[in-house]
This record gives structure tokens, sequence and C-alpha cells, in this order.
């Protein structure tokens, strides 16, 4: 293999995302794969960490969500092109915290940004890049939002009102469906049960799909 | 008249637009239109000037092309929809110290940037939203960059080199040459000449096109 591997988790706040990335980095290191990066989105280099500030932090003057998702898209580019993709032909693998599934759910789902504005959007700063796989946690928003909650301070985004996070599940599960690379996980379950699903499929998507495919 | 104008004033570095608004506004005065409000691009609120912040500073990490044109975008979707539109609504007058056509120039012109980009972000942006009257102040670059420099310390656009500006300059002309709300200032003439050209086409489109249109 020469070229490394791009693995996303996605999911509400609450699914598990923490937990979920230690599993798939423990499963990588078990497949003897060592040259690891691991990305945060939005965010991720100094500058996008800059652009992340901007859409996370409060303040008086009510930031337009177009702004915010071109702000998203903004931050993305800045990453992708300057770590993953040279992560990537560097030999690397890349475990992304979000990419742009959040976009497509948060903005496209819970914003009800117009769905040509998102593919436009996607295009201009995507230009078909994608991961090469993906473990959605889904979960009701309502028992992710009490989990998150229990962690302290919510920011602007985790603080928008319950049907904001059930359009961004909705949204979630729908292109979920419509795309093989992306595998849902039922984050309802209990720890052990999620990490389980997790290291199973992982494990065959590495032993089916990247070292046989 | 129930709603206000907007004009903005474009050129670049050193053409002399700081002058020109200054005649911009006095020549609105002389005709009675008080309720005026001023606005530079990129920037303008307190979120869209950390994002011209973003672009304007430089730093070890290269901004992308496209981040830096997508940081544009949304600073200018944020000024527009909680400031000039509002203004614009309330009756008051808009001066912008540039505005789209800086990013037709710069972006589109000076970093070449794909056309199909350019507008397709514009359409997301600003969804047919433009000025009413533009003073393009017309300047070799060369001429520009000395008197820019003669000023102090240059940001990381004003940096780039001769090409990217006159890639630029000659984008504007040629958008300019499309549009005839936009007007062409001789910018390279004396102070004296330049302010009475500006007198000139400001107060002859507020004659013919404002109060008669």
């Amino acid at each position: 293999m020469s070229l490394g591997k791009f693995i996303v988790i996605e999911g509400l706040e609450g699914a598990g995302k923490s937990t979920a990335i230690s599993q798939v980095l423990a499963s990588l290191e078990q497949h003897g794969i060592a040259q690891v990066t691991q990305t945060r989105e939005p965010g991720g280099t100094p500058l996008a960490e800059k652009m992340r500030a901007l859409v996370k932090e409060e303040c008086e003057e009510a930031l337009q969500d177009r702004t915010e998702l071109l702000l998203m898209y903004a931050a993305r580019i800045q990453l992708v092109e300057t770590v993953i993709k040279p992560a990537l032909n560097g030999g690397a693998w890349v475990v992304g915290d979000r990419h742009d599934l959040s976009s497509q759910a948060y903005q496209g789902g819970g914003r009800q940004i117009d769905p040509h504005v998102m593919s436009s959007l996607k295009d201009i700063a995507l230009d078909g890049f994608k991961p090469d796989f993906t473990l959605y946690l889904d979960i009701d928003p309502q028992l992710g939002l009490e989990r998150a909650r229990g962690r302290g301070e919510l920011d602007r985004i985790e603080k928008m009102d319950l049907s904001f996070f059930q359009r961004s599940r909705e949204k979630y599960l729908e292109l979920a469906n419509q795309d093989d690379t992306i595998v849902v996980i039922d984050a309802s379950q209990s720890i052990e049960a999620v990490t389980n699903d997790i290291k199973a499929a992982i494990n065959q998507w590495l032993t089916d799909d990247v070292k046989h495919g």
C-alpha cells in the first residue's frame, strides 16, 4: 500500500466520538498501521482553529447561517490541503474527528440550508475528495444531549434546540443509507457493545476492502 | 425615496480610495443626503473584522487560495446581512470601501480562481444583491504600489508581485466594461483632477439615475 487511508468518526454531541476514536486507533495499531495522523473539524491547523473559534464562540452579533457554512468550508479546505492530503500522500493514515458529513448534517439538515448551496460548496471545497471509511455513531439527540450536558458547558451550536439535532440526525441517516463507505453504529448501547461494534466494523473493512480490495 | 442606495469605491492599492470616499460623502451631503453608513471590506462588523485579520496577517501556515476566497465571502455575507441591508432598508445610504468587485478582481483575476467557482460563490453569498453605483479608480499597479509603499508596511496581499496586480486590474476593467453601474475614473491624474471626475460622476448619477430614474 503506497498511500494512507482517511477514516472519519461522525455523530451528534454525546454520541461517544472520543471513545470511538481511541478504539479505531487501537484497531489500526493491531493491524500494524503505525503512522497515523489525527485531525478534528472544524479546525486542525492554527488558522483553521481560529475559524473554529469564530463559529463556536457566542457573541452579541448573530452569526449568519451562510457565514457559518463558509467558515466551516474555509477551515476544511485549509485542513485538507495542508494536513490531510500531505499526510495521505506521505503514506500516513488519517483519523478524523468529523469531516464533511457534519456540515451536511448540521448545516444542511439542522439549519436547512438550500441543498444546491450545500452541493456547490462541497464541490468548490473538496472537488471529489472524500473519506475512505466513515463510522457514524447514531444516537437519539435527547440522549446524546443529556450525555453532553453532563460534560459541562455547551458551545453556540450545542445550545441549539432539540429539533435542530433531530433534523441533523435524519440527514446523517439519509446520507449513510446512500453511501456504502459509511457504517452506522448504534451508539445508544453500552460502551462495551459500541466498542465491540466499532472493532468489528473496522476489522471487517480492513480485512475485506483495504487488504483485498 | 423610501430606500437608501449602495455606493462602492473600488481600486488597487494606492489608487486613492480614501480621498475618493471623502469626496463621495461631501457630494452626498451637498445633495441633502444626511443618513450615510460607511463600510469597509473585508470586515465592517466585529466578526467580519476577525475574518479580515485572518486573510491579512502573515503566518507560517500558507493560506490556501480557496480558503482566502471563502473567508472573504463569509465576511461579506455577515456585513451585507447585518449592516448593509438593514441600513438600506432603514433608508440610509451606504458608502462602501470595496465590495464584491474586489473579490472578482483579486481572487478571480489576480489568483486566477476558476470562473465557475467565482460565480457559484457569488450567487451563494449575494443572491443577486449588488451596489447601485460603483466608482472604480483605475491606476497602473506600478504607480499604485509606489504610492501604497510610501504609506508604510504592506499586508500579505499587498506584498503579491506586480503580475498579480496587473491581472487584478485587467479583471477590474473587463467587469467595468460589462456593467453600466460601474464608472471608471483615471486615478493616475492629479488629486484635483481625480476629485473633479468623481464629483462629476456622482453628480451625474444622482441627477440622472437616482432622481429621475
